[in-house]
């Protein structure tokens, strides 16, 4: 768990199941609460991350070792973490990441299946650092395969659905080993029934924090 | 060690020690024997490489966290140790490194202070491909530090003579650590001297691999 004063929420899920609406949703209703909000993406997020990004999205780059793969997701965070993540959540804001280390475990772990070492890199990158709840979107990958579909997708998002079913597992497995801090969501439901959702869990935890200051 | 046939060899040292003209001579020598060599630079070697390269040494990035450039150094090492130097020592060619593990954990781990992660990520990062042999060109930092004051540096050359120091202390235990592996050179030797010595301890090394096969 993080030392700051701020509330920290992470996003999962595959691909296409929804992640970037529901931060928006829920950012446009934490900045109307008049909380001071910090929305990043992984990877990238700072200067040196989004360089990163580049060469991880790249189509161009079909050679790419799984470890290195693995290797440059950490490295990004590990960045965004000390640059921005720590700092905002030292300062009483609230940060609202799109993928965090969850995603991590699941498509490098899983997906990729390099399984423990993800957790071992990614326990050095976050230093401590876990966010207060987890929002798990959860949509089958052949439902979310059909979405992308519909657009041109990148190194990652094209893998094969028997690896998008490796991700998906590995998520379940993640929600049921962080019951306490990974709230799973159905990620079929409308826009605004998730967003709903989200939203009276992340007022509860609002409420606890503030009657602990 | 790597279980392929060819010879795999490293030079390591502080910036400005004479390593690229030593791996030229060594490369010029082991091509007059007829041998097929492989000759990579570390970070980089790759595409992939180069790309985390261009961000390591980039001055434009001050704000790098230590960890965030180990794991790119890592990451770079990883794609370069499957891409390159697995598939060449397999088919039993040469290969000379311009830096390799024992940099990380100096650089990094001494250098950075950052211990013992370096040397756990790295493990994963070069899968059990450790060099048959390590030159380390030794030259106090003072000394290299005169002639690094000649040229242009970049990101991590421009570093304080402090760090310089705890690189070269950190290279020092690692040539005690790994005795049986590293051998040290006298940097301050001319150039031709030091490729003697370097060159009688390859051949010796290839003399045995030889008589192995």
């Amino acid at each position: 768990m993080h030392a700051g004063t701020g509330l920290f929420v992470s996003m999962e899920g595959s691909d296409s199941s929804g992640k970037s609406t529901q931060i928006k949703l829920l950012r446009k209703y934490l900045e109307l609460r008049g909380l001071d909000v910090t929305v990043v993406r992984e990877p990238g997020g700072t200067a040196i991350g989004e360089r990163i990004r580049a060469i991880l999205l790249d189509n161009a780059h079909p050679e790419m070792d799984y470890l290195t793969e693995a290797m440059l997701y950490a490295a990004s965070r590990a960045q965004m973490v000390s640059q921005i993540i720590l700092p905002a959540l030292d300062a009483g804001k609230t940060v609202l990441c799109d993928r965090f280390v969850d995603s991590s475990i699941a498509y490098q772990g899983g997906g990729r299946r390099l399984g423990d070492v993800v957790d071992m890199i990614n326990a050095y990158a976050v230093r401590g650092c876990i966010p207060d709840v987890t929002f798990l979107l959860k949509i089958r990958p052949d439902i979310a395969e059909i979405r992308r579909n519909t657009r041109e997708n990148d190194r990652i998002e094209s893998e094969t659905l028997a690896y998008h079913e490796r991700v998906y597992e590995t998520f379940l497995t993640l929600e049921k080993k962080h019951s306490d801090r990974i709230v799973g969501v159905d990620g079929t439901l409308s826009a605004d029934e998730i967003s709903a959702e989200i939203i009276k869990r992340v007022d509860a935890l609002l409420r606890s924090k503030n009657a602990g200051l």
